[in-house]
């Protein structure tokens, strides 16, 4: 068995825990239950999907391996099965609508895949291929009977991230107490997405409560990124971000409280929609830290291209949401097309936001994108937030609004999730132990909460001070200072987090023609890091580590203009390849 | 000097409080700041604009005498300025438009007119009338040199709520500590108003911390209500319903968190709109509870005729508030005109929420307003929450929500302000002090989030299975249980609250050629109250003392739909005629 899915006991042997357990041998039933559940999904996999030994040699988080030429090498996957599954889902879409392929043949092809995948990295938490195919069949029937497509996505698989409810199947979150705690009711968006004829097929793995930007948990244990084992595929939405990036599912939906679908899709080379709050529907969904609304959640596509964001988006606000969750916001949607874009896009470049700076990928890559953008004839205003006390403290100011505000009850929620089972390895740091430093009572909430509202304002200003008083069409950034990283080294959610503040949309996308380089992107000897968040950023920073590895960039839009962010995103990674 | 605008001191001797000071000898610095503060505004109005003596006789909370012909009676107002005071908003703006009336002319009238209604009523917090009427020459001075009026509301006198900030002015909201704190800035609304020509020239009481349903202060004493004396004006933009019912401006801006602007325009037979959140910029104001964000609180135009609510609707949201203010919602304003509304609407009556029967009056508007409704062709589906366990707990679980999150710092922010000056008569009942009954952990508060947002989804859907599993153009409902109520006897707000909890849009509208009558509306003394609440309500309930009053209900609409919410008010107020 490979270390990737280990039972949890095997993975916290491995040494990766931050906090290794000195009382592992004292009370294990937590873990016995979290290696039932572990294995469990490796028994659901059929005979004749699983990958032979040989090929799991080096699915682990030690290897460094690349495993993403695995699923079509490997034999388990026809040749139809390997062109379904490299398509892209408009063009998925396009074929189903022609009958060209049935749902039940691109099902079973990404299915097979996804239990490669699993395999290999460790991504999904619960698996129901039987009941996805079986879907699809139906889907297949009533379109041969009806001459029609029952729905705008009929008959194309979409994964979940692990907090959607399905009835019957667990919602584990990473939590060993909610292993074997099956859901009674499907969430808001999975009714949804199965009345526009989506085949859900699989939940994709989160790290405990889905607090982490990696992918790690005593229930599940660590998810791989299949570009390099020992670098994480990011968090919080990593489980989604692995699969996809081995093409076991067209299209994922994850979730984005602090960057939870842009850094795991910036660490994995796809694209991203992390909508403004109400644009989607969020009701009947778990949550760790529930209740929580200084910050709110939001749940968007991760895909391997742009247009299964759109799709997607479209789809789901045309049902007009707003209908059955009253949290919607009613705005149709429409779409805005390359053309009606102004020629010369305004374009606002954050390379630097004075608390960590960016290691020398994003920085090359903030430097091409500089240069490509003006060639192209867009206005571009380069900001550098280090440059000015002032700017670094405004962002200092909303690092602190959001670490507040995700521990204002000090870790209790989580503590407690944690005590009901026992286990203790203590994987979100600051947020699993009540903590007298970080708890706060309701009227200090309050006072962060009103400073934070002053703080957004003042940031909008600023921003439009910037680009000479007026408007902007998008500000691009980094999505972390890290491209990515190795396994338990991320550290700084600021790039994205602010915009979970802001409230405003962002899209990732990876840049093309533009990868890591151990020789380019070699650190400065020279560079002094100025706080100890920076320290740890590039101490753990190795350009050979991640040589080839993706480089995203991020495009945060105006606040429920997902339609224009889409646009501008597709325009900004055409002019700057 | 009446006792409506006697100094605090008096007010608090005319026994009208709920708790007497028993110590009042003892520490009296801060009855002598409001008393001097009290006094200060009365020093503000002109010689020849103060009333005699002989009309003042009456303006006292005991008289129980209906002010409202004094104004156009007293002699201080010219004809002309009789025929400006009782013009509607839109013909006001006409003429300032085809330049029949100057700005100065105008907002003259209204200064006149405002300063009498607060020698009867007490309504006002800030006087400014000379800078009104110097900003009202520079708008007929820039009107006269291009030719073109300055702002879609060039030259028209509007009058706001205290808790919008004016550099220079207090904004006391009732706390005597924050009397003598001028403001440092303007309010966001401040700035967008004075851009679109507004000329403000006032702001209007509110009872201590805005967190009553009434409007009564240790810094300002107590508001009447025109109509009759003995009747509060509501609250807590009392100040303005009061001032609008004496039409001594055309227009005012109150807020609303939990019934604010509704309860007050019923209980002066106002127009008021309650919208959505994030509609109107909310930015840079002073609150009672600043910070507290689980039920958010927000502004909106309350006004002697339905044209105003739009005129001052359309006219913020055109300028796109949401540049200036991240809280706004990028929803353009989309005027719903009644002919493109169904002929047939499908309407909701809310008879009983289960929690307090409403009065006689309201119970009988109700009845002449489904049978009107039905007349007219319209689809109406009465819901009597008392008649079904399920629905009444509905409404049960929200109150205990909304009450919760008011009190979920045990009243640690209004008992901190209150401290500050030493004032101590509780008029925030549950708010000033803290208690440890109401206080919550920040675990405990996130709990009770989530489960309002289970809540909100429940009553959705029960909303929708009411009419048949679809949709519905609007709810009406009474505004509160009572059409109005005695100075200190205001206990219900859930028939309000309830559509903050939901963000849905509240229109209120006066019935026309309906008002309590102590006849028709005598209480039924066979009447068994289910619950204390229920009991407190009926108690106060008179039949003799309200007759004449006017009788308001309230029509909810789809949340963020304020246009729609509007028009179907609109053609609910005709068709009930």
């Amino acid at each position: 068995m490979p270390a990737a899915v280990a039972p949890a006991s095997t993975a916290v042997s491995n040494g990766t825990s931050k906090m290794s357990s000195s009382t592992s041998s004292s009370s294990t039933a937590w873990k016995q239950i979290a290696a039932a559940k572990q294995q469990a999904r490796l028994d659901q996999i059929p005979a004749d999907w699983r990958l032979p030994s040989e090929l799991l040699a080096t699915a682990n988080h030690t290897s460094g391996a690349d495993l993403r030429s695995i699923p079509t090498s490997c034999g388990i996957l026809s040749a139809d099965e390997v062109a379904i599954t490299a398509t892209p889902v408009a063009e998925i879409l396009a074929k189903l609508q022609a009958r060209t392929w049935t749902s039940e043949a691109v099902t079973t092809a990404f299915c097979k895949r996804a239990a490669i995948a699993h395999q290999l990295v460790n991504c999904l938490t619960e698996l129901f291929f039987d009941e996805a195919i079986a879907a699809a069949k139906e889907i297949d029937r009533q379109f041969a009977a009806t001459g029609k497509p029952p729905g705008p996505l009929a008959g194309l698989p979409v994964s979940l991230k692990d907090n959607f409810n399905l009835k019957g199947k667990d919602s584990n979150l990473g939590f060993v107490t909610w292993i074997n705690d099956p859901a009674d009711h499907d969430s808001t968006l999975v009714t949804l997405l199965r009345e526009q004829g989506a085949v859900l097929f699989c939940k994709t793995a989160t790290p405990t409560a889905m607090m982490i930007a990696e992918t790690v948990s005593n229930a599940n244990g660590r998810t791989l990124n299949p570009f390099n084992t020992r670098i994480t595929p990011g968090g919080s939405s990593g489980g989604e971000s692995a699969l996809l990036a081995l093409r076991g599912s067209p299209l994922g939906v994850g979730t984005d409280i602090g960057g939870s679908i842009r850094i795991p899709c910036s660490f994995a080379g796809l694209w991203g929609l992390k909508p403004s709050f109400g644009r989607f529907p969020t009701g009947k969904c778990r949550s760790g830290l529930a209740g929580q609304e200084a910050v709110l959640s939001i749940n968007g596509p991760m895909c391997n291209d742009a247009d299964g964001l759109e799709i997607y988006a479209k789809t789901v606000v045309d049902t007009e949401p707003w209908h059955v969750d009253p949290k919607c916001v009613p705005i149709p949607w429409t779409p805005v097309s390359a053309s009606s874009l102004p020629a010369s896009l305004t374009l606002l470049v954050l390379t630097n936001n004075g608390i960590v700076t960016p290691t020398p990928p994003l920085q090359r890559a903030l430097t091409h994108a500089v240069a490509k953008l003006r060639a192209a004839g867009h206005t571009v205003v380069e900001w550098d937030a280090s440059l000015l006390a002032s700017d670094t403290e405004l962002f200092e100011r909303g690092l602190h609004f959001i670490e507040s505000f995700f521990r204002a009850e000090g870790g209790a929620t989580v503590h407690s999730l944690m005590e009901a089972s026992g286990e203790h390895e203590e994987w979100v740091e600051g947020l699993a132990a009540t903590d007298a430093d970080w708890g706060k009572t309701v009227k200090e909430l309050w006072q962060i909460q009103a400073k934070r509202t002053a703080w957004a304002a003042e940031l909008q200003e600023r921003m439009r001070a910037l680009v000479g008083g007026g408007h902007f069409d998008a500000l691009i950034s980094p999505v972390a200072a890290e491209c990515s990283t190795t396994h338990d080294a991320y550290h700084h959610i600021f790039y994205t987090g602010c915009w979970n503040l802001m409230d405003m949309p962002g899209v990732v996308f990876p840049m093309a023609n533009l990868a890591v380089d151990r020789q380019l992107d070699r650190a400065d000897a020279q560079f002094a890091p100025k706080s100890e968040n920076e320290r740890k950023v590039w101490a753990q920073y190795s350009a050979d580590e991640l040589h080839g590895l993706p480089v995203c960039l991020q495009v945060v839009g105006q606040r429920l203009r997902e339609e224009k962010t889409i646009a501008v995103a597709r325009k900004i990674h055409a002019d700057t390849a």
